[in-house]
This record gives structure tokens, sequence and C-alpha cells, in this order.
């Protein structure tokens, strides 16, 4: 076998590994039964650990220095990919050696003392009883991205990004969000002052059953494409898409007062699980065949929730759908009433819950705390006022207390620190695909108003997902788009649909 | 570490390696979407070839040698322990390590091809279209009863019965079964004669909500002690009870016109859940702290069927509980019907559905087939001629066809040979528990007819559960009822409750 085929060998062998602790995590989050859940631990952290032994695997290092060069493809099309692979395969090792193996479990336990101390912090909304241990996690988390920095010349915060966003650059980010944060002030006073004059929606009354629900749910996902042969839909307390591209896990949650928000949180969903489910086949079980990351992941999400889910065309296509899914009738159910429901702004404090024009801010404010800490600059302990403060100037709102302010997400606390830009940057490339789809399909809005997706899903696959991580993110959005990630396309799009019309 | 401890800690991993796939392959029989059964083979063959590799790591002899007669125990408890998990290693050792893998992977791709051949088959009721793999299956298990047949001095058919029940031995199972076929024939015709003079049993009209059926089977099965927090029950096509002994998946399926056989399909897996539920925590990771084989696991799924499910006390517990779940009402919902529902014996052609009465008839006839087989006394071909002349020696009925017959069942076809005497020598050691039970927990029916399990589960557990595999299956009987395994407390039972009251 030459170096390239162990090299694949090797990498197929740790797919199937990482794909049996995906489907265990989904169970571990919609079946597992409540005394088993240390069970489940033991199980995830074996094939954690059998998956990582074989990234780190010294071997790589030889494989990838003999195949350097010598390919084995049949053609110029495989060469590429294999060249791809090759990079990502690199990425991979270079990331999993650089970590010596006592900082990583020495990690893992503090992100499990942190979290189990931030759940308890939040509901008391008491800041300092979680400070030391999230001082130790991002002590570590330091550590890490000191390690991680030297061994590929990246700044401590892209070092960082990078292990969530391929090639991100923080870079990048500040110039995209510098952009939108010049635009949001004048443009929310706006969005409000229009939407304060037209009036508030009205709420559909319920109760709406879960079973109606779902059905909805599993109808509205086979419109949009989504390949139930290969896929499911589940209930879980904090919805995701799991599982693998030949078995698509996605779950929701269910309010039997309101159906609107796991309605749009499925077709959310439906956009990361049609992404895994339109990775190549051939590649799947290499590391060039995984979605791109996050930023590309988020933004299929976004492209389903924001550019279609919500759109005028695609609500007036849902509405006969819901009135025969609930057997609604009147105001309340008009295309109109569903229009504002689904396109309501607001200044909030809570980032999970925040309309697509405000929720850029939350994540704004989130990225320059998290460098100015990573940085120096700002002290843990400063956090809560930095945060309070930083929410005045972007929205005008202060948080009443922490649990609603500096303690409500987990990801500080586990350390995933270079994240949360990627949800915002999602946003910004699920506008400018969608600039792109409406050039490249003829009638998109025609289309989404009959429920027809098949042909932006053709064009999805084609741009995004067949591309799988055989470009980087900007080099599949130049592919795509014409240009590299901009915010204009976004704020083209808010103008569009919050103020136009 | 001393060798016993790099023991322990090697077959904790592999346990952790065997737990993960068991809850893999209860999401294949119970979520896997259609397109998905490709992938999730991988995951599980994986899987498996990990465990496999560490059963069969050298290491282990070398272990195993050194930790001879060097154990690391605190006191006689504890050394009795591991000295009996030292014996469960050395037995999994030895199997793991005589199939060379070339045999194991050629019997594996032959079951794939049988399995497929024979669904076909039996629905075509063509014996002939299956025979040729049926032929290479049993070629391979042959060659696999000669190599496990010479590693361990057992006859061939003791091999392979090992496999399934550690230390059974066809000498044994002959006695039992010959016991059994001299008192059958009589004893039948009783039963049949002063049925047919009762009359027919009324069946319960419906029909019966799934959502009902499912509130009821889980009301029971806390009754029953099922413990919640450490399993579930779920919907599959074949029932079974899988998972770990934190996290017992129970399945069932259930018929909206007759409630019957799902309710007591509930109760049989509850018996196997709650055997998993009662392993010894400490060794729950061992060799030694595993069930003890199928005859021990069938005959805790029986004590509960057949023992408690089925008895005139527990039905008469049952009764209201039936009524008040399915609003029912009348003759057919008396104490009466229902005992005569449970206890309708007939002279019919499938295993599966054979009353308690005439069911080791249809398991005494595969044992005597495929001993005959393996010993070289009747040739594959002329399967189907003995069959059929088999039952109708046994119980007068004749199958119309192969696919009521020798193609029932999927065992031989998956090379599963010296597994059927086990479901009987099941019924028989649940029998023997059962009147041991009676003799030892004060006013056993009248706490059956109470529901009051709790004293009934506590001796299971203390004289099976707890036991694990510290004792071979005769010893545990031994200890639990003075004697080891025999017919008389079955042939009791039977006559008790069918022709005695």
């Amino acid at each position: 076998m030459t170096a390239y085929r162990q090299l694949e060998t090797h990498y197929q062998e740790i797919s199937v590994i990482d794909e049996a602790a995906s489907i265990l995590n989904w169970d571990y989050a919609v079946m597992l039964p409540n005394g088993a859940s240390e069970n489940r631990a033991e199980h995830l952290a074996l094939l954690a650990k059998l998956s990582h032994e074989r990234r780190q695997d010294a071997r790589v290092g030889d494989w990838l220095a003999e195949a350097e060069g010598k390919l084995d493809a049949a053609d110029e099309e495989e060469a590429f990919w294999q060249r791809a692979n090759l990079r990502e395969i690199e990425r991979s090792y270079r990331q999993a050696t650089a970590i010596p193996a006592d900082l990583v479990e020495a990690k893992s336990k503090a992100m499990t003392r942190c979290e189990t101390r931030w759940r308890q912090a939040r509901a008391d909304a008491d800041f300092s009883s979680v400070l030391p241990e999230l001082t130790e996690v991002w002590n570590l988390t330091r550590q890490e991205a000191e390690i991680l920095s030297e061994a590929s010349g990246l700044s401590l915060y892209d070092a960082l990004l990078d292990l969530y966003e391929p090639d991100g650059r923080a870079a990048d980010i500040d110039a995209l969000f510098e952009d939108y944060s010049a635009f949001l002030p004048d443009f929310l006073e706006a969005v409000l002052s229009k939407q304060s004059a037209q009036g508030a929606f009205q709420a559909p009354s319920g109760p709406f059953s879960i079973q109606d629900q779902r059905a909805l749910g599993e109808r509205v996902m086979g419109v949009l494409g989504f390949n139930f042969e290969n896929g499911r839909l589940d209930v879980s307390t904090h919805p995701f898409c799991g599982g693998t591209p030949a078995d698509v896990r996605m779950t929701t949650r269910y309010d039997e007062a309101d159906f609107t928000s796991a309605l749009m949180g499925v077709i959310h969903e439906t956009g990361h699980g049609l992404y895994e489910q339109g990775l190549p086949l051939t590649w799947r079980k290499q590391p060039v065949g995984k979605a791109r990351g996050m930023v590309m992941h988020e933004s299929q999400s976004l492209f389903m929730e924001m550019q279609v889910g919500r759109s005028p065309a695609f609500l007036s296509y849902l509405r006969p759908m819901l009135t025969e899914a609930f057997g609604g009738s009147g105001e309340a159910w008009s295309l109109e009433n569903l229009k504002r429901l689904y396109s309501k702004v607001e200044r909030s404090l809570i980032r999970v819950e925040a309309d697509e024009v405000t929720y850029p801010a939350h994540v704004i404010l989130r990225y320059r705390l998290e460098r100015a800490v990573l940085a120096g600059d700002l002290a843990l302990a400063d956090l809560p006022g930095a945060w309070n403060q930083g929410m005045q100037e972007a929205l005008g709102v202060q948080p009443p207390h922490d649990g609603l302010g500096c303690l409500q997400d987990i990801h500080w606390y586990m350390g995933a620190i270079g994240y949360f830009p990627t949800y915002s940057l999602g946003a910004m490339a699920a506008a400018q695909l969608a600039e792109a789809a409406r050039a490249a399909v003829p009638d998109f809005d025609d289309l989404l108003a009959q429920g027809d997706l098949a042909p932006v899903l053709e064009w999805l696959r084609r741009a995004v997902h067949g591309k799988a991580s055989s470009l980087s993110t900007q080099d599949i959005l130049r592919e795509a788009t014409g240009k590299p990630l901009c915010a204009a396309a976004f704020k083209a799009h808010l103008q569009s649909r919050y103020l136009g019309g």
C-alpha cells in the first residue's frame, strides 16, 4: 500500500470511531435513562481516547512525509481531493500531537468541574462562585493556545479559532464586525420605529399538540429536501443536529403553547442536516470529506432559517400548511401577521432568543471580551462589569443580574474560546450565498412560494455541500459568490426584510 | 501493577467497547433509518474487531500465567471473585485465540450470505434454494467446533454449546430431554382433553391503543421491580433485551387488536432486564460479573413470564389493571377467562408461538437434529424430511411447507448450533428456582396476588443475579435449590398449572 493509502485506511478507522461516538452522543441527549450518564461517559471517553491515539500516531507523520508529492490518483480530480485530504490530515495531526496528554486530561477535568459549578452559578446568578473554576479553565485554554500558536505560527486567538473554523483569522473578523457595528445603531432604531408604528403581531392561540407539531415539522423537513432514509427527527432539551452523514440525527423541543419556535428550530437544524447529507459520498470517511467548519455549517442552518424559512415567499407557502395542521383561522393566521411574528426585532438580553438583527451584537460583545481576556487586557473578575457595559453600549439594555448576563452561555465555561464569532460569520455567509443563489436560480422567490426547494438545494449541493473541506471557507465563498466573506449581503438582506416593502 | 490488575484493566476496556456496541445494536433495531444499515454495520464491525483484538492479545496469556496463584485481594470474598474472574478470562482467551482470523471472517461472510438467502427461502418455502449457503455455514461451524474441541478437550457439540452455555454438557441435556420426552405425550393428551372440555377462552375485544399498552407495560415492569433510572422500553420488530446493566434497553411490539402477547412479552423481557440490573456493581466490567449464560438468562425471563406473569395469583393482581387500562368489562375480562387465555395449550407448528407445555418438544427436535447433523448421521439435504417426521412424532402435526418447518428459525442459518437447548433448560431452571423461592419466601402466592414482588426479587438477587458468573450454572442452582438442574420441578409446575385445580 502506498503511504497515501495507509493514511486513508487509518483515517477511515478514525471516522468510524468518531461516528460511533456521535450516535452515542445523540443517544445521550435523546434516550439516556437518568441513572446511566456515568456509564455512557465511560463509552464516550474510551472512544475519544481510541480516536485521539490514532490521530497522534507517529506513523501518520511518517506517512505524511512519504506521501508528500506522491499521490495515488487516477485523474486530476482525484489528485485535487487527495492533496486537499493531505492538507486536512496534516492539520489534524498537528493539532493532535501538539497538546500533551496531561494538558488534555487536566482541561477535561477542569471543564467538568467548571460546567457543574456554572450550572449552579447561573441558577444563583452568582458569578463569583464559578470564578475560580473559570480561571482554571481559561488558564489551561491559554496554555493550549500557546502550544498551538507555537506549532502553527498563528496568534493565540487565531490558534483557538482554527479549532472551530479552519483558516479563520481575527483580522478578517475585526473588519466584518466593525462594519456591522457601525451599521447597527441607526438601522436598529429605524426598524424598531417601523415595527412600533405597525403594532404588535398576534400570537396564534394553542394548544398545539406535540403530535401535530412533529408531523408538521417532518412535512416541512421533507419540503426542504431532508432525506428520511438517512436521518430522523427526535426530541432533546437542547436542539442539535448530530449523527453521521448517512444517519443524520436532528432534534428539537416542543412547546404546546407556541408552535412557532419549534417549527423554525426544525428548519434551522434541517439546514445543518442537509449539509451533512450532501457531503460527497466517496470522501465522507476522510478529513477532506467532512463539513468545512462552524462558519459554513451555521451558514447552512441560517440559509434555511433566515433566507428561506422566514422569507415572505416561504411563509406564504407555509401558511396553509399551518392552518391545516392546527385548524387555525382568523387574523392571527394571516400572512401579514406571520411575517411580523417571524421578523420581530427587539433589544434583548439573551443571545439564543435574539432576532437576526441584534444577534450579531451579542456575538460581537462576546468576541471582544474573549479577545481582551486572552490578550491579558481584561481580568476574568471584571467580566460581569465589562459585559454589562458592553450590552448597554451595543443594545441599550442592562442585565438585572449575571444569570441573564455573562453566565448565560456555556461556551467559556467549557473552554470554548474562539467559537462565538462563527455564529455571525455564518449569518453573513448565509446572506451572501442566498444573494448568489437568487442570481443563479431563476424565480428563486416563486420557487420558495411554491415550496419547490429542489433547484435551491441543487445549487447548495454544488456550491457548498459537495465541496466539503476540499477548499477553505473563503475559497468556497469566492467560487460560489465571486467574493470573500463580507457583510454587504447580510446588511442588504436586513434592509430589504426589515425596512423594505 | 500486578498481573491480575493488568487483566482487570484490560477487560474493563473490552467491556466498555462491548457495551458501546450493545447500545449501537439496540439503536440498529429500534431507531435506524432505512438507508443507514451499511453505515451502522461499519461501526459494529470495527467495535467487534477492537474487542476481538484485545481478547486475543498475547499479553493476556502472559498475565494469566503470571497471575496464577497470585491474586491481589483484600479478603477471602474478593479472592473468591478474583479466582472466578481468572477462570472466566481464561475461557474467553482460549475461545478468542483458538479460532484463526480467516475462519472468523469466512464464517461472518458466509453467515451474511446465508441469512439473506434464508429470508427469501423462508418466504418462498424453498429449502433447496438455501441449502448451498447453509452447507457452507455448517462446514465452517464444524471447523470451528473441531478447533474448539481440540483446545478444550470437549466433544464437538459441547465445544459449541460452551459458547452459549459455559460448562453445559450434552450428556446432561440428553437426560433432561429424555425425561421430558417420556412425560409429554400422556400429559399433553390429558391437558388437551381438559381444555377441550372447558371450552375456548374469549378474546377481549380491542382495539387497544399502543399508548395504553405501553403505559400498562411500563406499569407492570415497575411492579416487577424494573428500575427505569437504569433502563427503558421501546419498540422493535423482534423483541429483545439489550443495552448494558446500567442502561437496560428492552423492546416489545404492539398489536392493536390483541394486547395479550405484548403484555406477556414485556414481562418476559423484564425478567432478562432484572437479571442485568441485578449484576454486582463492582464486577460488571469483568468477565466474572456478566450474566452466567443463556440458560440462566432464559431462566430469569421465564421465571417472570411463566412462574410469575401467567400464574393465577399474579393474573388476579393484573386483572383490575387491565380493565382499568382498557376499560374492559364482562366475561372476557374475568379472571377465569384470563387464566384460560394465558394457559392455552395446543399442538402447533411454530416454536416462538408455542405454549410452555409443547415448547420443549420444538426444542428437543432441533437439538436432536443439530446433533445428528454435527455427528454426520444426518445430511443437511435430508433435514426437511427429518424435521417433518420429528414434528409428527413429537406433536402429531406436519408443516404444510418448509417455511413453517425447518426454515422457521434463523439460528442454524446464522451458524448458531448448540443454542436451542438453552431455551428449555431455562424453562426447567425457572421452575426449579420458583420452587425454591416458594419455599424460601413466605406467602409467595399471596405476594404475587398483591403485586408485591419485592421479596421475590430480593431472593432472585441473592440466589442468581448477584452471583453473576462467579459460579457455574449448575452450582448456582445447587446453592439456590439444593440440586443440580432437573426436570422434576418443571413437570410438577405443569401438572399443577394445567391439570391441578
